[in-house]
């Protein structure tokens, strides 16, 4: 497959939260819950939703699971460009699938992690995962960005990989997202790629406003789940004279978050906020926050004068 | 669910293979092969067959590849009851699916990963995941195998989630698989449980003669893919004056081996032996031996007298 030098694809930029996936008692995915949630993370600062990423636990689901929230998604009236549906797994034929089921509902783009469950493979054999899922697609529509989150997945993308990805797939390798926790990381993607067409998104609200400065297009942050607004003014205003300002505010709120284990935490958070207890449920093998973590979380959120308005 | 204290079952004991999964040039899984290599396998010393283990690429394949897999041994004349599938996935439904299938067909246990895409997730946590698996799939002969492969998985099973679950299912959890490659590890396992009927299985044949003098039941390894006959000598005579020099034996074979990376070097040695270059084929993440790899395993093995009698 020989591709034009780049995509004529109008690709999201600004917030994206990676949405935290509703369970109903039985661990049943909760679409209801789930589409009421995008809804509202879109009216409030998020510019796509990430769905399906490591907040989302997507891992813990099936493809099939994952296929039918999605559906409901578009199906319930979320814009189909404005997602950003994590498609990676172990297995290239889940990754296959996932990422064609994902372009033909017609998806902004799509975030994909490395098969994580071999450790210390070579840049050769992810060069061969990525390079058939793109083949076997075989959708000019296609965009995908490469999930770099070595801390959860072991499994890192290093600058050559993304070098040759791009060199042979222009119009579909479309950026990453970093989660590497490491700022000379993505100063090093930015560095490298950012000027031919190569979106470098943080993976915490907390380098927002240096990506932004160094050519990047925003973040998909876990606390984009319950402070939008906040985060997605720095995306707007980093321009501005207040804009250090406003991202002291933004990590403020986070370091309250993961003081907590991160997603049920989350979790937590909507179900106080939004008045609705089931949000707290997460899938085995995570656990929901116990009774002092939820109460230390909650009562630090409100000290803070946090607020989650229209939820 | 109230079990009864022990299984009636007869289960498994001896030397397992986590066989090989043969790919075609586009990746496919490759049935016929499959077939051919587990029956080899049973006929030249293996008891039984831990299929779609880390050996495998298990992971690198979706439940459905692997349902037709199981499907086709069963139907091409491999014995249920010397199977053992790997049936452990991040994603808790998929655990669900495969373990149901498998105890469907009649599979003499599953062999089940903890879910590995979190890190650092509670005993807690992985004892749900345990026990939904089993109480979902609620069938009374379900006979369960922890696999404990921290190198690989990141994510464990201790001593304390042993007892916990085989308090509650003892008929259910039938013992486990330690890969840990830590002999203290596996002597622990086995000065808590073995009296209890939990059988422990040395994840390599280099502890199998320390296994069985410890109460262990045998070993679930790599190289049984290739050396099942004298490693099943091991077991067989681990009683006789002759076991420290059999032991030696396999494990002079494994170090040539395992300086090598194992999964491709195990399909080198099949293909070489066996006359079938297909089998050289990994699945992305993983790739084959490089030329020099190959030449150095495979005249080191023929230096050492090593063969595949009946391949």
């Amino acid at each position: 497959m020989n591709q034009p030098a780049h995509s004529k694809v109008k690709r999201i930029e600004g917030v994206l939260s990676p949405v935290v996936t509703p369970f109903r008692k039985d661990y049943a995915p909760d679409a209801e819950r789930f589409v009421k949630h995008c809804k509202w993370l879109l009216k409030s600062g998020c510019a796509g939703l990430a769905v399906f990423g490591t907040n989302s636990e997507a891992n813990s689901m099936s493809v099939a699971e994952k296929r039918q929230l999605l559906e409901a998604l578009v199906a319930g009236g979320v814009p189909a460009a404005s997602l950003m549906p994590g498609t990676g797994h172990c297995a290239l034929s889940d990754s296959i699938e996932m990422t064609r089921a994902a372009v033909e509902l017609g998806c902004g783009g799509v975030l994909m992690l490395p098969p994580f469950y071999y450790k210390g493979v070579s840049d050769e054999g992810l060069y061969r995962t990525f390079a058939e899922v793109i083949e076997r697609v075989g959708d000019e529509r296609l965009q995908l960005y490469l999930y770099h989150i070595p801390p959860v997945a072991q499994v890192g993308i290093t600058l050559g990989l993304i070098e040759r990805l791009l060199k042979k797939y222009p119009a579909s390798i479309a950026g990453v997202k970093d989660s590497s926790g490491d700022w000379n990381n993505t100063k090093a993607m930015l560095d490298a790629f950012a000027k031919s067409g190569f979106d470098v998104f943080a993976g915490s609200e907390v380098f927002l406003l240096d990506n932004m400065r160094g050519g990047g297009k925003g973040c998909i942050t876990a606390t984009g789940n319950i402070n939008p607004g906040p985060i997605d003014q720095v995306y707007r205003n980093w321009k501005t004279a207040d804009a250090d300002k406003l991202q002291a505010g933004i990590t403020a709120t986070r370091k309250i978050v993961q003081k907590q284990p991160m997603i049920p935490a989350l979790k937590a958070a909507i179900a106080h906020f939004g008045n609705d207890p089931q949000w707290t449920t997460c899938r085995p093998p995570l656990i929901e926050l116990t009774g002092d973590q939820e109460k230390q979380l909650i009562s630090e959120l409100k000290a803070a004068g946090f607020s989650m308005p229209g939820l």
